[in-house]
């Protein structure tokens, strides 16, 4: 494929992608197929010769759009909403054109300089104390990781390194083993999965600690877990707080257990994977409320403020705690100019050596919206979950398991599991909708996100009928009600 | 921003790319800045209103190419490719254009399915063994990480997670902590510092073990190693042997270390992240000989393959070895559908929950190019860095530090490492071709990586021309010679 075909092909992907978009009501959100289905589509090895983009073009639709659930939709209500936009893709197209790596100054100088700035600006976005902000010479600053749970990993492992070279160092005597055997994390039952994997990996014991009618893990819950790991010759050495969980959006209140980290000397890492894009909005901040208490703070830009996946942002108020620990530093990387305290080396922040040049779809999305647009998308999506809310709440066959606080309805049909989990199945097989359940302290409940960038209000009536609708043939409406 | 505003922008964006590509010979390959020096390009906050494609479009010479280090230039020698290709750009478009999130196949069928196909696709052509594919039913397959740092990390935890289980089982009463203090994992002084990291990561002993003359590591050096350790107490439990180094591109022979980890039940890691590639070309297969005792293997197609970053593909023979020790399913990610021995679930085999719709650029690569084509271009970069090669030969000012095998050639001035470090300074100060350089031995070296994808003879010659003038100015040519 030479230049002139690629000129006429992209302009021709552009127009697919943008009909595909503008298009994508008209589509069942789930599709219709069954695992396996692909194998017999597709020949078992790739092709000797060259095939033209026509060929390719041909396929579209029948091998790929046939099986994608398609996250983009205004039907689409699982999860949480990953992000899209025009702005987005225009950055994307340029960092895979120039196709440059950015795991040092070296390798490429805009690509670490961009993505200082970048995380300057969306630390200031959401109201980021100043100790997070990159300054030359400074402690603190930020670096885009490819998911909140990579974040959460190298906030774990970033945390055991320090506490091993503390005890070590009280105490040479000590075996990496003898510490591992007595490290406790903390996590409340509604932190994320990813939260119990970086345990496991990190081969670290974690308490799965209980919330309270809200979902907030409480500062008396956390310091009485704390206290009684230490009475047992254990050492508490992280805690990772959560800001919107996934089940029902609940959040921690940093204020509460900032101190107790503080006091006891712990590493307190948030994961506000979705809720932290909220934050761009002043009336969100207050979820934030004792941040100046934090090690290290996360939210997913990929999430919910429009930039495509993958844009994880991290922040640490000392970097050196991050990028201390692990480096490890070949002739082939060294690198004279990057190495000072005027800018950072994000290779030593991540688990990947690569690095995508990331940051220019972030700076894209940031100008070509501008942060009052953003905040309206925020604000249109929080009122479209309260009005799901309302809903919700004049079906009395329905209740809430919580309030809604941002973008995420949690609801149930009243009464047990068995009913609710005919429901989602139901919604599901129907294909009109698509929402995905969870289950918290035994209770199992439907999940109703807003995901897509254009969601309206109209959207969310349908939805509702759609939903009961299929609670009909579950729990008939009683005549006269 | 809306459709048709996109329409046309990403219309103008294609234009940009493709005119940079067609035309980036013009420019200097490294920028000319100094680190810190797009802070007072950039306003210190993001801005309060959208701003126009024409405003952002205006700033993409002054602020971000002129800071890029042009990997994709036909002047470019360093590090290894980054894969770019049009086809490989046309699917990232579409990636980014449907925006799903391919954790599980209920997130998107076709995301997981498309990927089991071609990792079978990918498996075939590089002549990977049968019991590396996927199979209903079966035992064997593979999935695309992000980068071989992650692969081999995954496959390090992975490994240790079998032994831990394997040891506790032995003798319950001994503790993860006691275990650890005993596990031992070898790699060759020649390993990418990924490695290392992965055991720092993974707080396991890694043994850095000498290499022969060609920069292997000897099936008696790994033995010896082994059994020393296991006299000592210890527990060996992984090797990570290298197929093309990144210093130059050496060789583990796999049919002398393999069934020397058989012999011990080691994990049997393969990182051939650039050479990989290569086992396209059926006269490079040699290279995997002795593939049948490893337990798992790992390419970057981002690297050699024209699939633009982030692309590493994984195989497993026995993927329970990775999906079964890390998985936390909380309700909301359990999947009916897709749990059963018909479909993996990718999301159990790596560190982040999310996963990018990765394998549909693969899929326009190895259909647009063809495996013929792909061929073709791996022959042509091995035949330039043979050229290279020679030219060295010609100048008795150099030698070679080892014989080229595939796209790399690794020489030096004859004569101590202080020359040489000033020689790649000036090569690097001079901006017309840019190289880093490497060390083995206390011998300091300079790395020539063909990396563009349309790089020429001409380029290289050009290249080596411009090495022997900054040369002159350090060992002045000898007249006579």
């Amino acid at each position: 494929m030479d230049a002139s075909e690629f000129r006429a092909s992209a302009r021709e992907m552009i127009d697919i992608v943008t009909d595909y978009l503008e298009n994508i009501r008209e589509r069942p959100v789930f599709p219709d197929v069954t695992p396996g289905y692909l194998r017999q589509m597709l020949p078992p090895r790739a092709p000797d010769e060259g095939e033209t983009w026509d060929e390719v073009k041909n396929d579209l639709e029948r091998v790929i759009m046939s099986g994608v659930n398609h996250w983009q939709s205004p039907n689409f209500y699982a999860y949480f909403p990953t992000g899209n936009s025009y702005p987005s893709m225009l950055g994307s197209m340029l960092t895979d054109g120039i196709s440059t790596l950015c795991f040092s100054w070296n390798s490429c100088p805009v690509g670490t300089e961009l993505e200082v700035t970048m995380m300057n600006w969306l630390a200031d976005m959401i109201g980021l104390p100043d100790a997070f902000h990159f300054h030359p010479g400074g402690k603190g600053g930020g670096a885009l990781q490819g998911s909140a749970s990579e974040a959460t990993l190298i906030a774990l492992l970033s945390a055991r390194n320090v506490t091993l070279l503390n005890l070590k160092e009280k105490d040479p005597a000590l075996t990496t083993g003898q510490i591992i055997d007595r490290l406790v994390a903390y996590t409340s039952e509604e932190g994320h999965s990813s939260v119990q994997r970086a345990a496991l990996y990190g081969l670290v014991e974690m308490r799965i600690l209980p919330v309270d009618d809200k979902g907030a893990l409480r500062g008396p819950v956390l310091k009485a877990a704390i206290e009684k790991d230490i009475g047992a010759g254990l050492v508490p050495f992280f805690v990772c707080a959560t800001i919107g969980s996934t089940g029902t959006c609940a959040s921690d209140d940093l204020s509460e257990l900032g101190p107790i980290c503080n006091q006891f000397d712990i590493w307190l890492h948030v994961d506000a994977a979705y809720a932290g894009s909220a934050c761009i909005c002043p009336e969100f901040r207050y979820l934030l409320n004792g941040i100046q208490h934090v090690t290290s703070f996360n939210f997913d830009p990929h999430k919910w403020l429009r930039v495509n996946f993958e844009c994880s942002a991290m922040w640490v108020k000392d970097t050196s705690l991050i990028s201390d620990g692990h480096q490890v530093s070949p002739v082939y990387l060294k690198d004279k100019k990057g190495n000072n305290n005027n800018i950072p080396e994000f290779r030593h922040w991540q688990v990947p050596l690569g690095r995508r040049f990331r940051s220019l779809k972030v700076w894209f999305v940031l100008r070509m919206f501008g942060v009052k647009k953003l905040q309206d998308l925020i604000r249109k999506d929080v009122a479209l979950a309260k009005l799901f809310e309302e809903c919700v709440k004049k079906d009395e066959r329905f209740e809430m398991v919580r309030e809604v606080t941002l973008g995420l309805a949690s609801f149930r049909l009243k009464g047990d599991n068995d009913v609710n989990e005919r429901l989602v199945a139901k919604i599901n097989l129907d294909r009109r909708i698509h929402l995905v359940p969870s289950k918290i302290k035994e209770t199992f409940f439907l999940r109703f996100a807003i995901c897509a960038v254009d969601a309206q209000a109209s959207d969310v009536t349908y939805a509702w009928g759609v939903i009961q609708e299929l609670a009909d043939a579950i729990t008939p409406v009683v005549k006269g009600h």
